[in-house]
């Protein structure tokens, strides 16, 4: 290991995770490396495949390879994987983070199976009943995060109100937004709107104001406006907003391509515009958002999308190097155990 | 009253309802008449100001007015809306069909208080034990139709089956398509994934498959693909489908926008392709899509976006006009009493 001017940051990842690994696992990593030059890495997987891989990106002195043959398939269901999962790629990686060694886990694969073993694993934080996944996204402002977008498809208020609380952290620590706003995903924005746990919750935010600073219920439409720092839903309804983001993102830039392509003289005005369609579509570019966030657990655990590419992959590392460097977990404890959230 | 070469359609519009009444009302409505010149209107509202801007448009020999003061605001709760409703614009419009003098109603006023006088007023068809509300938006092959949109925030699994079906009918009679695939709303296409009752509508559904063309699971990104015609879904999660896909279209444009106007050479490229890009935004324009349907009742009844201009109402106005021409109540009540859907 080289000698490093800041403290490494060790971060434990599932190399055999995901639709494109290990290629994008080592490749992902070494992007980082770039960005991060404190990080060292531990890779979970088969070492006749790894090893090649390491050495080809010159990453050898910053990585240790634990040989693995077993891996966690995308269709396996949360309960096949905590049986098989103990000695998988996914499993070894955040025991490293359980033990200590390493600072976060990083993996492409299995969502389910993923927060199911780090659940099992890393063990919720006292008093969170449930952890949550949270990602941010791009708005008008800047960027908002959500929660929880797929961990919870059934929740009750006490869910909603903490993981309002554990999204008030993450935009405060990792996003650095100072005094965070917080609101509830609605059909409405009148108070009388909605389901009965979204309204209880409504009304426990709003008597916590001295805590959190509650903006009250958002509609779809709104969030995009980033009028909201951070956005609380169940789990069923987050999944559709951020899969419906993307499904529409998509679609209009598909559109723009066909607009671009109907004449000669479009054509003409995209190669102008060329530079600035491209920034555009960076604006949007998903990968730049890529790193989905384990929240309410005691470590630091991280979910790539699955067919991203390295530079993707890359961004779900820093997401993790984000929550590390500002002690992440540690704030968070200290602020549920001093919140009144133990319903 | 003229003579008609064809059978005239009689529409009933709530004259007061939405942002800019009456004015876009009648603007509507003279929009349509071009459109279809066998379209006669009965206006409800207050007299003194429909009759010179009916006047201005040379509508009168097409239109009836009948004079109310009672107007529903957008802030009444549904049952403020029933108890005051008899006599109201919005009561009154839909009276008029229920009374056989109208084929159809339009109303751009609030949609709780529109869909729960609806209701009480025309009816459930037999059978149906919750009508829904139905729009169609665009995708990357053409168009879809979603439903429920927000008339049902708890569903059970009869009332998303029996949403199948309408959805169904809607995208055979009123979009033309010959033999519609119908998907419902999830957080994952496989068998085990989502809530029970919505696990137990597939069950079902896929029993029915020598009456209903069901595909299974479809997820938020997948929808504006275009691979299902109709989506099913619960009032809760479709309203955030629809409201985040229009709140992504506006943040796309925005970005767009932007991009244009960021250097020379963008500005050159945006007017070679500002037709293109003019023709981009029309593909994507809310208004075109305009009309949100009321589907389970024993008449016509359109809702119309409260905040939208002449041409968005004037589709309105559009959508109940295909609805009439197709004889969608009668076709609808033919398939759900031969369906054995009476749970």
């Amino acid at each position: 290991m080289e000698f490093f001017l800041t403290k490494p940051i060790h971060i434990s990842l599932d190399a055999m995770g995901g639709d494109y690994a290990p290629d994008i696992i080592i490749n992902g990593a070494a992007q980082a490396k770039l960005r991060y030059p404190n990080l060292i890495f531990s890779f979970f997987g088969d070492q006749t495949k790894l090893d090649p891989l390491i050495k080809a990106l010159d990453l050898s002195s910053f990585s240790n390879v634990i040989h693995t043959n077993e891996v966690i398939n995308s269709s396996d269901k949360p309960s096949t994987a905590l049986r098989k999962g103990k000695n998988s790629s996914m499993g070894m990686s955040i025991q490293l983070v359980k033990s200590g060694k390493a600072d976060a886990i990083v993996s492409a694969g299995n969502t389910g199976a993923l927060m199911a073993m780090s659940k099992l694993i890393l063990r919720p934080i006292d008093g969170i009943i449930r952890p949550a996944i949270a990602a941010y996204f791009p708005t008008i402002n800047g960027e908002s995060c959500m929660l929880d977008l797929g961990a919870n498809i059934e929740c009750d208020y006490k869910n909603l109100v903490q993981f309002a609380f554990m999204g008030q952290a993450f935009a405060r620590i990792v996003m650095g937004v100072k005094d965070p706003s917080v609101s509830l995903l609605n059909i409405g924005e009148e108070e009388q709107k909605g389901l009965d746990y979204i309204k209880e919750a409504s009304r426990v935010l709003y008597s916590l104001n001295n805590e959190i600073n509650y903006k009250g219920f958002i509609e779809g439409d709104k969030i995009a406006k980033g009028i909201s720092d951070v956005i609380v839903a169940d789990g069923f309804s987050g999944n559709i907003f951020l899969k419906t983001a993307e499904g529409t993102a998509q679609l209009v830039t598909s559109y723009l391509k066909g607009a671009f392509s109907s004449s000669l003289s479009s054509k003409i005005g995209y190669l102008f515009a060329k530079k600035a369609i491209n920034n555009f579509k960076l604006q949007m570019d998903p990968r730049k958002y890529n790193g989905a966030v384990f929240l309410g657990l005691n470590g630091v655990a991280v979910k790539s999308h699955g067919g991203t590419d390295a530079f993707g992959f890359a961004n779900a590392i820093c997401v993790a190097v984000d929550m590390v460097q500002h002690n992440f977990i540690s704030d968070l404890k200290n602020k549920i155990s001093k919140s009144n959230l133990n319903f």
